[in-house]
């Protein structure tokens, strides 16, 4: 898989529901992956991600994440994106758009080894 | 040039002053250029970007910014940047280190049809 489908495939899991989300987290960041909300937070390895998670479905309902990829480019094993992440509850209703810009390292194995995801904080409310 | 040399010298210019930030602007915007800081302005075309520069030189003694390229790539016309852009004042101190990524959109003259920037608008204080 280039690193390109390996980005892909791991945002197009986010669609699926929260069970598949903590799934690919847990299999892409792995012990080491970083994973960078710029100026939000700063979590390392799947299970230090795993309380935003809970603490997103506790709080807003969320269920799961479809994505509009606006471009994607890859140099080498990075890979930058814009997209759209749509943030939807339970209830199918999206209660957010979030307009990003991230950046994936990836390594040999397919791992996600930095993420990082550049957004106005004051868009999540 | 290509798209890449077209943007790297564009943001080279703003480490020069005001004045060169300002020609830059009125050459690469031009009258159509779109530069959305995603979340907090969307200007089209120089003379319409020009009062957000007037105001930040008014406000916070703006005089220069140079840009680190953390990372860098182009897909076509589209130029995807990773960068902390770091504002300077007149007397040389740096007052805020900005971490933006930016997408270009460059036509084939070399102007820049649109240009997104995201960061987090609390960073800016």
């Amino acid at each position: 898989m280039t690193p390109i489908e390996t980005v892909t495939r791991f945002l197009d899991r986010w669609n699926v529901g929260i069970d598949e989300i903590r799934a690919a987290l847990r299999e892409s960041l792995g012990t080491d992956g970083v994973w960078d909300n710029v100026n939000m937070s700063v979590t390392r390895g799947a299970e230090e991600a795993m309380p935003m998670i809970d603490a997103f479905v506790e709080q807003a309902g969320f269920a799961r994440m479809p994505v509009d990829m606006l471009a994607i480019c890859a140099d080498g094993n990075r890979v930058f994106t814009e997209r759209v992440d749509r943030f939807v509850n339970a209830e199918g209703q999206e209660f957010l758009a979030l307009r990003v810009m991230g950046i994936f390292e990836i390594g040999d194995d397919g791992k996600i080894l930095a993420w990082r995801d550049y957004y106005d904080s004051r868009a999540m409310g």
